[in-house]
């Protein structure tokens, strides 16, 4: 089982904990300076460290992978939308649950991500740490005495640490206090963006919270720093929630269900207005009106699974975006179409 | 049985036929003029003459009469806007199916009203008839021999007869299209308006078309135009759905199914929107996609009943708008939640 299959994904304002360690190999170039022959090498070398990690992560090679494959990863958050797009020699390994993925070559050789469900930072911290200790005894790491590991950007120079957790924070939202929120953030070295992080808009409520600097800090002070932060957030959201729901009961109510009676019946559906309803009914199942959507599936899961190419993935491909609306819709009745 | 529960209602573009025919007493002066004392013998004389009818009707005086129980009246057709909110002595009689009814003291002495489910003229006006001829064996007519029926209005001097359809034409709406039809209409001696007629607006696609001169036609002559006008408006909604629906499938389906889904859930809801819903359910129906309601009711039935006043009748008394759209959605509910 996936994480984001797990029922915890569904249970509280927290969705997701999730830390990345940028690391380098010291005798390469660092990827924007590679040609292919040496990325080839890079490649090869981190790969046959990562065969002997405790993890048995499979490993996919993404050079000649189709664009829809690739999209597939990055609307999982195994790959970034960069790495998506690359064409020199890269690849990505991950575990059968994966909650430990390990990208080649995307701007840095290597970048090791953990994340498990609902706030569990530390658990993610601790796996994404063992893969790293256990890497290191096979690799050079890029790394200086005093500025830390060295990166391709500034930013992730020092412990190449960057944690985030994911969000689910309709109340902040369309109360306008998010805009608030974050410029505070911003200001205090952190950043609140849409669910894929830089430059992704935000759907449904979600966001995702991360660190943006890690020079001069060390990694404990900033799993501590976020973590308190994230508390606070998820904090005044359930505030609101408990304020909002508790005036406007037959809104909410009606809001709730009518997500339901919508996703349960419609035809076609674009993404934006799935991602929304969905939200409604995450909020309808936290606050025990509405049971877990059927199959197994969680509200996060299936918020994955209608993304364009996820979704062409699991029902078939599809050729224009209209057809996508009318597969995206017949997904959703499956998950949905019961009575209650 | 009423009329307005049969699945005849359901099933085309015609919801109902109905024929009114205003007659006033010889000996009294008319309505507008009458005094509470005069008003009183007026009701009592039609009153006797009505209960010599083959017809069983049940009379009702309603000069005392809550406002809310002749909104009641007023959102069944059984009366008019006019007569829910008079003073003077006044009635209503009708029968158990509601197919023939007899209003006393609205602007006339008497009304007599026949309606039938569907595409179904002659039967209201054979209807409407019997209970003139019968009604004019007792009472002593105001009659001209030149101008015909003496009416309070001159526009229903001569015949007395209004014949009038209940048309639901959603796309002749939605396209714009009905604009058009309308101003010819009017030119031609037609009138289109809301479900309840003169200032009525109109809600869910549904139309009443009737004569507005009935002075130098005979009562045939009037049937047989208005007959044929609405036998070529329902050819065309017919048409343009026909087209409308093929080119447009997905969007078709979708608005139907969400229509079903909307309503099998909501928690609160205002009468416009879910008279808009109910219109597509309608179609849905019509179209073989969706069956009809459950509890045998007829979606022009429902129509009916989610009225604001027939609504607290049939549940319990409201004091407030939102309360209304609360038991709105409870009692749509009961109609459509099932497993479809």
């Amino acid at each position: 089982m996936k994480w984001f299959e797990q029922a915890e994904v569904d249970k509280n304002i927290v969705i997701s904990s999730r830390v990345r360690l940028a690391r380098n190999l010291d005798k390469f170039a660092f990827p924007y300076r590679l040609n292919p022959a040496m990325a080839k090498e890079v490649l090869q070398e981190v790969c046959e460290a990562v065969s002997g990690l405790e993890n048995r992560l499979d490993f996919m090679e993404l050079t000649s992978t189709p664009p829809w494959e690739s999209n597939v990863l990055y609307e999982r958050h195994l790959i970034s939308r960069h790495m998506a797009e690359k064409t020199l020699p890269c690849g990505i390994a991950y575990g059968e649950g994966e909650n430990l993925s390990i990208m080649i070559n995307e701007e840095d050789h290597i970048r090791i991500q953990a994340v498990f469900e609902g706030n569990n930072l530390e658990a993610a911290y601790k796996k994404a740490m063992e893969a790293d200790n256990a890497l290191g005894q096979d690799l050079d790491y890029a790394f200086d005495g005093d500025f830390g590991f060295l990166t391709s950007c500034p930013t992730n120079t020092g412990t190449g640490l960057r944690a985030s957790y994911m969000l689910h924070i309709p109340f902040l939202e369309s109360t306008g206090m998010l805009k608030a929120q974050a410029e505070m953030l911003t200001k205090t070295g952190f950043a609140i963006r849409g669910a894929h992080g830089e430059g992704s808009s935000p759907r449904g409520g979600i966001y995702q919270i991360s660190n943006q600097i890690t020079l001069g800090k060390s990694e404990d002070e900033i799993i501590t720093a976020i973590q308190r932060l994230v508390e606070q957030i998820a904090d005044k959201e359930a505030h609101l929630r408990t304020q909002l729901t508790k005036d406007l009961n037959a809104e909410v109510m009606d809001a709730i269900w009518r997500a339901h009676g919508i996703l349960a019946n419609c035809r076609k559906i674009a993404l934006d207005e799935a991602m929304k309803l969905l939200s409604d009914i995450r909020l309808g199942i936290m606050m025990g009106i509405l049971p877990p959507p059927m199959g197994g599936h969680t509200i996060y899961s299936i918020m994955t699974n209608i993304q364009d190419a996820t979704l062409q993935a699991i029902t078939m491909p599809a050729d224009d975006a209209r057809h996508l609306e009318i597969l995206r819709a017949d997904y959703l009745r499956q998950c949905f179409n019961r009575p209650l």
